[in-house]
């Protein structure tokens, strides 16, 4: 097991705890000599098979969850406004984020990623909206038709399903989900023992 | 909304996440004057409204789940070794609570509370047996006989769904659940959430 070995972070574009932990997880892992690899993934895929369903789907868990986001990132730091239409099919901008990550490398996803989840969850962008994703894509610096063409590409299609499934078959059940030295971490607020892993190793 | 107002904790006998929270939330109450006032409930209570199940109910959550348990407990400090049968059914020990509260007064039930989670949670006794049950209770400077006409008795159980219908009714969906000032918390993992609202107010 190497000490620096990269820390492995698992999200959904629609899912606002993985936005959270999107905008702290780089820094975190930075000040430890770590470096971070994303994989966008669909939740719905992992609901599937394991039967889980999103805490919004519940009474009760539902209104819990909805003032929680926004405590959430308030408590984080970190611009959050529930978009009205919530949930919201994202495998179109997880697509481009694994396009973008096999043809212009990982760096140019991550700051999609970093793009997207912000639209979402600071601006109330749509990113089920094909209208308003290829405006997105645009303003990003992509041309959105090629975009288009590459969420809609059998293969782009391909790459995705494979990804989740290879996170069903590592254990990932929900997002964010990290690895860390084989250790997992599931959720936004495993922040302070990842910190202390990182910090002490172990525990 | 008075700022020392007590805090209102729900707890399920049951739940590994309520045990850790019952071990730290009366000193970090008492750390800003703060009281709390304990509520023994039935998670199977409010599952059954919510649809909610156990996170030990789902494949892959539950070995993560398992695994968290522990090291959330090595996080906090608090000793947790998984009983052998798990989940177990507790409403005779929640009935216990309600009795004593009832006729002992809440610091007595506090104490059983504390007993019984820490017997299930430490030391791996059954709550859900009735001979280990009866033992913890004459262990616990209870008359077993008395203790177990108590949760027998058709006032305590209906005391007690009285109770878990008077937490679904409060937004209660899962364990260790805390309002404080009127604003919900779900899970040990809200702790620092907790702490900053109790240090510094509403955020």
């Amino acid at each position: 097991m190497n000490a620096a070995s990269p820390i492995t972070f698992y999200f959904d574009f629609s899912s606002p705890y993985s936005y959270i932990a999107s905008e702290w997880i780089e820094a975190l892992a930075a000040r430890h000599g770590r470096t971070v690899q994303w994989h966008a993934m669909l939740l719905g895929a992992t609901f599937q098979v394991t039967e889980i369903r999103s805490p919004v789907a519940y009474p009760l868990k539902r209104e819990y969850s909805m003032r929680d986001f926004e405590r959430s990132a308030r408590f984080a730091g970190v611009p959050l406004k529930m978009p009205a239409k919530f949930p919201i099919a994202t495998q179109n901008a997880a697509r481009i984020f694994w396009w973008l990550n096999d043809t212009a490398g990982a760096a140019r996803a991550v700051a999609w990623a970093r793009h997207g989840l912000r639209a979402l969850f600071a601006r109330g962008v749509d990113l089920s909206d094909i209208g308003e994703l290829r405006e997105l894509c645009a303003e990003f610096g992509l041309e959105a038709s090629a975009a288009e063409a590459a969420w809609n590409d059998p293969q782009r299609k391909a790459r995705l399903k494979a990804v989740n499934d290879a996170a069903i078959a590592a254990g990932v059940f929900g997002a964010p989900f990290f690895v860390i030295d084989g250790e997992p971490f599931w959720g936004n607020d495993r922040r302070p023992q990842i910190e202390r892993w990182l910090e002490k190793g172990p525990f």
